[in-house]
């Protein structure tokens, strides 16, 4: 098939590989303190050994179909997926309102990502199919911001990629040096993450001695991932494109982080 | 091999293949006008029919080595190569001076950029192994520039790729709707093509209705393709991680402006 098709991309090897897999997944309680969070996670149980383990971070609304779906993908991929649940087992907002309620406390007390995000690491570490020295992090929107901020905490994991994810640094940001390979695959007409905003996070990602990314995709605003995301006048559009164009690069990135 | 090994990557394909090549490669005069020019072509004799063609456009120095290692990396991937010549048969800078000396009328008239690079896109197509509704454009340095210049005439080709490119539009710019996808590859610390240069070209890009990517590549200066850049004071240095993700993004970005 390949040959007869000139030219090589990650793409062939999903469409190549579908019909081998056996995709297992479940649902896991666990705990941050005393919140009982829900995570998600799937694997391809044609793999026997542990796997390369990637967290994935919900956009703001909460552990939603959205990123089990994403952990599904991520399984068929050769890795363990595991999706993050940072609000509590079945919280989910509906409206925006609702979303940008779950969403604030965290906004207003960032510390409270790395918490979250922690207890998920710790949790993922306990499950047999996890290897624990290749763990990267992905995220959407919300999620982007929070493996940033994980990065950002100089956590000794292999790589994070954010999805029009939103880019601001921590009031105190502590300035750790990010051991973490950063990929940022942004909008460049996302009004959650304007320009200037997407410099900024270059300026202190370099300062923070990161090997880091960005890609740019033009005429794409925010959620550009979501295929139901169909809002111009809140600048949340899904783009055929770019969430293919993403999807692929975040392949490359995690083949090459966990190739070390 | 693959399934032994969980992540999937473009890069696979390139490794996996190696062992199948045929490269054919030879030189070819062709010309501008009354200006004789010597292209080199490479293609993998393993494929029988007509094949995707990529123009591959030299840095300010010429013809040079570099662009016909690039061509028959090209062509392992399936894709039928021609390395064009900008400058005339057997002209090559040596010093950065001589190089400069070359490169500086096509800044001066940009047309001849373009009536070089036609030039070129007429002699391909006479050529039996290309497909000529296939056709894309990559570029690195000077010639990133060029293949920019390429997609603002408006012409109809698949797409172009720039690394690490001068980005400046013509004073005259036409202005043309940009018809072929442009994926541009930048280090974000590149003193030819800073900061305020790729935005610039951002906004360009989205007024002339182009489908386009920026990469931009963190702790990253000019010509990082280039195993023998080592002047950090000039502001050229090698940089095998970006070397290395660009060709892969090109990869990806080829197999899908050829796959419509």
């Amino acid at each position: 098939m390949l040959y007869g098709n000139p030219g090589k991309s990650a793409e062939i090897f999903v469409i190549n590989n579908e019909d081998v897999m056996a995709i297992i997944s479940n649902k896991v309680d666990y705990l941050d303190g005393d919140i009982l969070l829900e995570g998600f996670f799937a694997f391809d149980d044609a793999i026997k050994s542990r796997r390369p383990t990637v967290l994935i971070n919900h956009p703001w609304a909460g552990r939603s179909p959205f990123v089990e779906e994403k952990a599904l993908k991520i399984a068929e991929l050769g890795y363990f997926a595991f999706a993050v649940d940072m609000y509590g087992k079945g919280v989910l907002g509906q409206s925006n309102e609702e979303c940008a309620g779950l969403m604030q406390p965290f906004m207003d007390e960032r510390s409270l990502i790395l918490s979250r995000l922690n207890a998920a690491l710790y949790a993922v570490k306990l499950l047999p199919w996890v290897d624990d020295n290749k763990i990267a992090a992905i995220g959407f929107c919300f999620g982007g911001l929070c493996v940033l901020d994980l990065a950002r905490s100089g956590v000794d994991i292999k790589g994070v990629v954010s999805f029009h994810g939103l880019l601001g640094a921590p009031e105190q940001n502590q300035a750790h040096a990010i051991k973490a390979k950063v990929l940022v695959l942004q909008g460049h007409d996302d009004p959650m993450a304007p320009v200037d905003q997407v410099f900024a996070l270059q300026q202190e990602l370099t300062q923070a001695g990161a090997d880091w990314q960005v890609h740019s995709y033009g005429n794409t605003v925010h959620a550009f991932t979501n295929p139901l995301a169909n809002d111009p006048d809140f600048g949340t559009v899904y783009k055929a494109e770019a969430d293919k164009r993403s999807w692929i690069s975040m392949q490359n990135f995690l083949f090459e982080v966990f190739a070390y």
